[in-house]
Formats: C-alpha cells, structure tokens, sequence
C-alpha cells in the first residue's frame, strides 16, 4: 500500500518523468526509468542530466517512505562520479540507500546501473533538507 | 567566430536543449536557458537536473573554448549546492569559470542565476576527463 | 574588534591549529596557516587534510562573522577539488566566500593558494548546519 | 604478505599517522586509526580532517592493494558527509570500497565508523588519478 502510494504521489508530482517505484522502505528505495531517445547524448549515451535526475527521485522517494507524504523535502547537495558508459538501450536502476535520517537532513547514496548490468554507471550521494514539523499537527 | 562554431556544434550535438551560448573563452563561459513547462517542478520552480544540465554544458563550453572542438571531453565529477529556489518564469543564466586545466583533467565552477537576479540558485564544481591527443595529429 | 573577538576565539578553540584569521567580515574570511614538518607529506607537498582543515576553518570564521561567536554551526559537507602541489615552503591562504547565509544551512566556497601564488592549490565547497536560535535568549 | 607490504610503505610514507592496515585487497581496505587528544575538538568529538585524512588513506590503500606499491596515485577530488558525531574516546574504523578502478581515474567509498557502533560517523566519496605507466618498464 505504502509503495501504491507512493507511486501514485510520484506520477501526479512528476508526469513528465517515466519513472516506475519497484520498491521503498527500510531506509532505501528502487527505481526504474525507460530510456528514449530524448534521454541520449552524442555517442549513443544516456545524459548526465538523466542520471541525476533518477538518482535524485530515488533519493526523494526512500525520504518519503521514512517520513510519509506529507513533508516537502528539498534538495540541497547532490554530488555524483559518472563510472562508466550507460547503455544506450537499456534501462536504467537505481539503487538507493539512506545512511542519515535527521530531523533536519536526510543523506543517502544512490547507485546506478545500466538494466541487466553489475557495474554501476554512476554513484550519487546527496543530502535533503527536511521541513520542520509544524505544531498543531 | 569561436564562439558561433562552438554554438553551431552545441546545437547539433544537443538538439533538444535549449541552450545559448552568449560568451566563451578566457577559461570561461556564459550560458542561457529558457525555461518552460518541461522544466518545472511542483511548486513553480525549476528541477533540478534543468540546473545541472545548464551548469555541465557551460562546463564544456568552457572547456572547448580552451581546447578546441576536435576532443571527446566527459564528466566525471559534478557536485552541486542547490541555494535559492529558481524563479519558474525566467531565463537561467549560467557563468562558468574553470580553475584547472590540466593534460588529463579540467575543473571549474559554475554560478546558476535566474535572469535579473544577483543572487544565485545554484553552485557547481564539476571534473571533465580530456582525452589524450593522438600521436601523428 | 570583531577580528580581534574571533581570532580569540579561535585560539581559543583550536589551540593545537596555527592558523592567523587576516581577515573577516562581509560573508567572507582570509585565513593564514604556516607550514611546517607536520603537515608535509611524502614528495615535499602539503597533506590534504591540512588543506581541508585549512578550508573547514575558513568557512567556520566567515560564519561566526556573520552569526556572532555563540551559535555552534557544524559542518555537513564538505567537498574538495585538489588542482595543483601545493609548495612545501610556503604558508597556506585561504579565500573564503559565503554564497548562501540560510537560517538552517550555510553554504561556502574557499579557494586555497601557496602564499605568494595566483594559482589555486584546491577549491572547496561546504555546508555547515546552524543550530537553531534559543527562545528568550 | 601483501598486507605486511603495504604496511611497511605506509608506516614509512606516512611516520606521523597512527593508521593501521586491517585488510587490503579485494578492490576494498579497513583502516583502524586510534583517537588521541591531538585529533579532538572542541566539544569531545573528532576533527573532520582527522576524519577525512582517515578516509584519504583508505583509499590511498585500497589502490595500492590493485595496482601495486610502484605507482604515485594522488587523490583530486574529496566529497565528505558528516553524519554522526565521532565518539571521543574510542578508535576510527574506515571501509573502503573501490567502485571503479580505470587507467586514469579510481573512485571509491568510505565509511567511517567510532569503533564498535553500527551507525556510521561519515561518508567519503573520493577520486584518484592514476599515473601513467612507464614505458620500458
């Protein structure tokens, strides 16, 4: 259930992202992402711009597995080392796992992989903000 | 002229993006980005890869404007501070300065603006590999 | 004055550290650290962590310029970009700037340079966290 | 024996570091580093470049353990996370796990952990540039 709600908050957040939620919970999440040709760069390769992106949905969706729906949690740093070639064809996994879970900052790493590969593509680490809880709630 | 091939190069290798080069050169860059729908996120503001795509190309524009446009460079780092929250509704502006640039690697900073603001949205460092030049050429 | 208070301070603080506070004020810090035997490492050039310890302090005293010298900021990230030997006779300094004086978090960068030298020895961006104002103080 | 090798190289490169080589190989390493006062800050916690300096060599070790004791690798970019603050009074353990090892570049992890708790005290992401090997020999 967490999960179906989880997918849903994404698809209503960020209708442009093909982004599917393959599991959250436990401090960590997994994503998937189709790739097209809209993600793809000269040489046949998947965009920095996409990987950053898909490793920071996957960061912001083990945060809201942790802290629920209603937070709205920012980006503040994200840092990411690009490993290796993607795959132009395939699609891409996102492993994430969270090694702080503040009141304040959330911080987790993410790793990447080209689907049916055990190589990472990239590793990201990046840090949430996390809104303050008001009173009265 | 440099810049207009470096523009010129930047429009066939990135279709998509909708980026304008306005100055390159002096181990520097300025870039600008329209930004529309495609680029929003909940909350009227601009995503965050649309800010660390602006700051990668301004990255290689730098970088070409110093080495040329014959060499293959890619990322291999970008870190990236998210400050301020972009205004939804205006232009990105990006200015690049690089700080090293070596043989094997080059690295600089870019300042993310939205158009007519003092204050920035974002700061990036990023690390780009430059291939070797080849023997005979 | 305000120099005088947070050069106490950090003596205070930091006996073990011999870094001169040259300057403080206006979101920014210069900072002076001598290099002796200590800080070397093998090949005649300056250990790193004397270069981030150099930087870390550096934004805690752009910091403390601008919040006073009760608050207890701590820092969360901090990300570095060596780009050249530093020289193994020479003294440290460090340029510091803050780009983001939030209530909750601070964002800086320090550009480190073997005294005497235009070039950068390494770049630096971090992030402290601001603990929270008490009431009735 | 590999081990004892790299021992000796790091006792030698580095006299003034107490860091002892638990593992090496495996394209990882763990690093014991025990806590003196020297190494304290303000408040009974362990200074950051103590901790990054920790995490530096971890992965200085873990690449030795690869390609061997001839090569001069030097680490150009550092990225660090501070999660929990260091036990005072016990000793640094640091995990390290390289998660690409090229010809040019390697990057790899750290944790680090106060010795005997589970949660980590910071992350480490960090990249080496790998010297060309020489001809002729």
């Amino acid at each position: 259930m967490q999960v179906d709600a989880i997918r849903e908050f994404m698809r209503e957040s960020f209708p442009q992202a093909k982004v599917d939620v393959l599991t959250v919970g436990n401090k960590g999440s997994m994503l998937r992402q189709e790739i097209d040709f809209s993600h793809l760069r000269p040489g046949g390769t998947v965009s920095g711009p996409t990987l950053m992106g898909l490793a920071d949905a996957a960061l912001y969706v083990a945060i809201l597995g942790e802290i629920g729906l209603v937070a709205l949690a920012v980006t503040t740093n994200l840092n990411i080392n690009f490993l290796r070639k993607p795959a132009a064809d395939r699609a891409l996994v996102a492993e994430c796992r969270l090694i702080k879970l503040g009141k304040v900052l959330a911080v987790g790493e993410v790793y990447l992989y080209s689907e049916g590969s055990q190589e990472p593509v990239a590793h990201v680490t990046g840090t949430y903000s996390i809104p303050p809880k008001r009173d009265g709630n």
